[in-house]
């Protein structure tokens, strides 16, 4: 049975892009009340005046950002968003998990579950090992269970959820091999965020095409934290991210190759479809469609096709999706959605 | 007789779009030898690793950025180009001057010919004021003569070219009220400059259109000064710049009430036709084609284009040019050309 | 007080741009049932597969694409969208409205009171010039109560509808000169229509910012129509239309004498904050923002702001909206919900 | 020693975007006289109205288009280039060089060798097999000397060029696994040429990333047959084409095995120096960048990046080129170069 009672929740760190999406979804979600929205440069000013997309919402005209402590928040919300920096959201998160709110922290602070891992590939110590452990991978296709019952969310970034969510169940049915796996993935320019750098003026990324981080980019250990999981033994995947000219999405293309041979795509297709059959952001395209980032755009839903190369054997997977939405703000949301007994889909639609 | 002496040239301040812009026109042009490039930020890297697209240029391995002074510059150096803020400018051009160097300033410290109007836009005192009567304003349509004497060029900024060409043949004749003048100009987001701002991010400009600096523009100072020579009257106009989402460009829908009725779209084309049939960048259109900032992108010219609404007696001029060329590099190359005697297209073709 | 009962719609003609975001608006509308849905050339197919945005929404699956007759239609809808080209919704408005059904038509065959201008303009007689006299021009922030009453609505274009609602209360008020209006407009791509034609290319729509239809453009017809009502003379503007490179979106600005002088800007403002206090898509700015298209795309709202130049005496107004919502789709919606007495906001936020 | 006679050259088919670049290159070519130029449907117009960017050329006020046969165009020049739709080439190229034109195809009519692959990837009989043994496959990198003496050169398509130029030393040298290769390729839309299809409207790609033609291209067949022949033993590839929202460009990102393992990165870098030590138009990029399609957009250059990922111990190979130029009309005009033993950067810098 859905719960329909309200819920008392504040953002923190609200001034880039996945902050704002946070306050319009929240804004607008049925059974959310949004009580606080910090921001250290922004308060002071009204919700509406900063982000005058949200400009008709009531609240949006009376709510002020503020530079309100944890405990503050604390005092007022009972679930509360993290959109801050690596290494800033731990700060907050002890805090307020002290004082009784529930967390959903959309940073890299608590999707590692090992703290070794952690430093080397963010280079410091974790601050809160204890919570690490404690932290459930908020990706809702996959965790819904835990999700629910959590405490502490650490929301997926974009790249793993294009990633994962059409590898897992191929590699829990051992229906590919682990160690083939090679993702290709093109991002939207949003997801560098709102930060006043060269390298993302429209002027550097307008008529440009161009890999980035090569070889080794950060989100590969929640990447393949979660895909070795998922094949029950260690495994390493290549990797490259490139940077496209769109303001919204991720595309990515895996090459893989499966265990067995005959049928291959079929087979792929059936355990997607099996596995996301009550999953109502996976759209599964069938034999016609490829997926197109400017289909997901602006939605939560993730769009994933098969195709099968029989020249060379191998299986090729792409998935679209919202960066800022499935990829950060609306994957929060719908994790929020299942942490208060909500309808997945409330205020996602 | 044109001119084929090779001269020594460099350029000052040559870290953002048109110090690139300059760099690659010199490098290729084939009377100039580029001997000084200087950058405070960039020294001692050679040219080809901060401009890829240079590479191929044998002096652009062997050539690197410098923090030279001016004396070290004008030692070397016969003409130097200066790529720098406002403001900074006129500290270079003194000493330039002084130790024999002919200057083409792409900046506005310039541009005005009068102390008091400088002050009024641009907020402080000028530090060099009898320069700036010395300065010839660098349109070579209009001041040709003056160009191939000058020893302090001030190269007009983008907007100003893309009025100015069209309309001073046009106050020159009395055909079109000098008051009636509205300018509406849609800018590409170079024109801002390699600055890390938040304004100019590809996700602030993409999917965007938006007026800016509504009403009053700095380089009306400019605009207005010229046109008011042409009319031999003061006067003042409309002018209402936008940012648009292409990297480079410039194009501007000009509203003007003619004189006097009766084949107004014909007079004027005659006009302009008789003011520049020796100018090899302006291309004028006739009645089947419209300005298009495709065009000109990439090149010298700017394209023009008359059309009379014969319902409300208004003539319509509409004109493109790329803003980094000719309304900035390749018009002060194009200078460059007339104070050494050269074709005036040498490099630019 | 409000109806909550719900409505049978339908929509003729939805293959193109407008007729998807009706498709997509009338399904998650709470008070709409949408039952038919025809496109000649998709007949057949269900909307999840035209359309995969709408892939979500349970009738979008089952619900098809039919090659129905307006007679069919009219059996099942009470309310019925025309998204046909000029000159075919004519055909299907008269039986429509015979058999009982009211009509939104969203082409221009119904906006043009007068049968002559409409030959002017449109190049043939009207059809059914008796439906033109009986027809409200669907603009609800002027027309609400006829809209309300009306069985045909003939919704309006996307430019009228940026220069309309600026203009409109200044007319009335006699505040601006009804002769010195000057409209440049700059639209996104999408307002050509899904049409394979090689000027919309993204190889020639990119990179590229162009004026077009200069001087005479259809869209003068209803514009003028209307202004002049509200200024209770005949009056006629200038009007530039521009195509920008993005897919949605209109920026219109407004050069304008205003009758009186002193505090101009906040006596304009004063009128539009007045005729537009109830009207919940209006949203004007104030001192600090001016319209950007960014801030209005996938929304019903269009954004205005005033200026007044004290050099020239003359007042700006910019407007930015997106052309397929509150220039289309969404301004349609809106006239159905006053035509059915729900929430004019329903569906639309 | 080079040669410095001019040429009379001739374009077949001048009506899409490689048309218009061969028509660019050409004009400014210091050693080719363009006598010719055909299109049937622009047949009449002089190049100028159609081409506006060339308007400066004095012939291309004169030269009109003319929609003359094969034999006719003989007559007048010795070297003809077909920028024809595949199949229609074959239909040129007979009578051209029976009657002593040389020919430069820049369809896929002559690019593979193999009547039966022919057949196989383009379903119909190859209309000349005889031509088809003679052709030589236009890569200047890797044919330089059969290219010189050719009759009839097929120049590559843009994703081989792009694939091929990282790939062909490798093979040669035995460093990676011929069977590993998986090349993900993104492609600008003028790729899909000047073609009035619904798919390449500005608003069906703006926004928009999306793969096609999976898994089964075209242009396999031409890279593997010059794969295999670098290998000297068949072999297939995995490749996927995207398309991006830029004009200009293609971005191919390899993915191989090393047949070695140590230094991997530095051995394949050092195999690329040596076979391109005499390339004017092959940039190796060191280890501080990475290629952009910016940076070769306009120009006939291709960049080429080389990172080892120690982890999974794959080689990961980057390469940009502009798609029109080093993928078509600029890689044409190298063999021009080649055939008619200029300098084989002229008219290309």
């Amino acid at each position: 049975m859905t719960n329909t009672e309200r819920a008392k929740v504040a953002i923190i760190g609200a001034s880039g892009y996945t902050g704002e999406e946070l306050v319009r979804l929240l804004l607008r979600h049925p059974h959310a009340d949004l009580v606080a929205v910090t921001s250290r440069q922004l308060a002071g000013q009204p919700l509406a005046e900063v982000y005058p997309r949200t400009g008709h919402h009531p609240a949006a005209k009376t709510l002020r950002f503020t530079d309100s402590s944890a405990g503050e928040i604390a005092e007022s919300a009972q679930v509360v968003f993290l959109a801050l920096p690596h290494g800033v959201a731990v700060e907050f998160a002890e805090p307020l998990l002290a004082a009784g709110a529930r967390v959903i922290d959309l940073s890299a602070d608590f999707r590692i579950k090992n703290a070794e891992t952690y430093r080397e590939f963010y280079g410091h110590e974790h601050r809160a090992p204890a919570l690490l452990r404690e932290a459930v991978y908020g990706l809702p296709e996959i965790y819904s269970q835990t999700i629910r019952a959590a405490r502490l969310v650490a929301s997926p970034g974009c790249y793993p959820t294009s990633i994962l969510l059409p590898l897992i169940p191929l590699l829990r049915e051992k229906l590919i091999d682990p160690w083939s796996i090679i993702a290709n993935s093109l991002s939207g320019v949003s997801g560098a965020g709102r930060k006043a750098e060269i390298d993302y003026l429209f002027t550097e990324c307008n008529e440009s095409v161009r890999p980035y981080g090569v070889p080794k980019h950060r989100h590969l250990a929640e990447i393949e934290q979660e895909l070795s999981i998922a094949a029950e033994r260690a495994l390493q995947i290549q990797f490259t991210p490139h940077l496209v000219p769109i303001t919204r999405g991720i595309l990515t293309t895996l090459y893989l190759t499966p265990t067995r041979s005959g049928s291959e795509a079929g087979r792929i297709e059936a355990a997607l479809s099996a596995a996301y059959s009550e999953s109502p952001f996976v759209r599964l395209l069938g034999r016609k469609n490829l997926p197109d980032t400017k289909n997901v755009a602006g939605s939560n839903f993730i769009e994933i096709a098969v195709r099968h190369d029989p020249r060379t054997g191998r299986v090729i997977i792409m998935s679209a999706e919202d960066n800022l939405l499935k990829g950060a703000g609306g994957q929060a949301v719908q994790c929020f959605n299942l942490m208060c007994g909500y309808e997945e889909t409330a205020g996602l639609l």
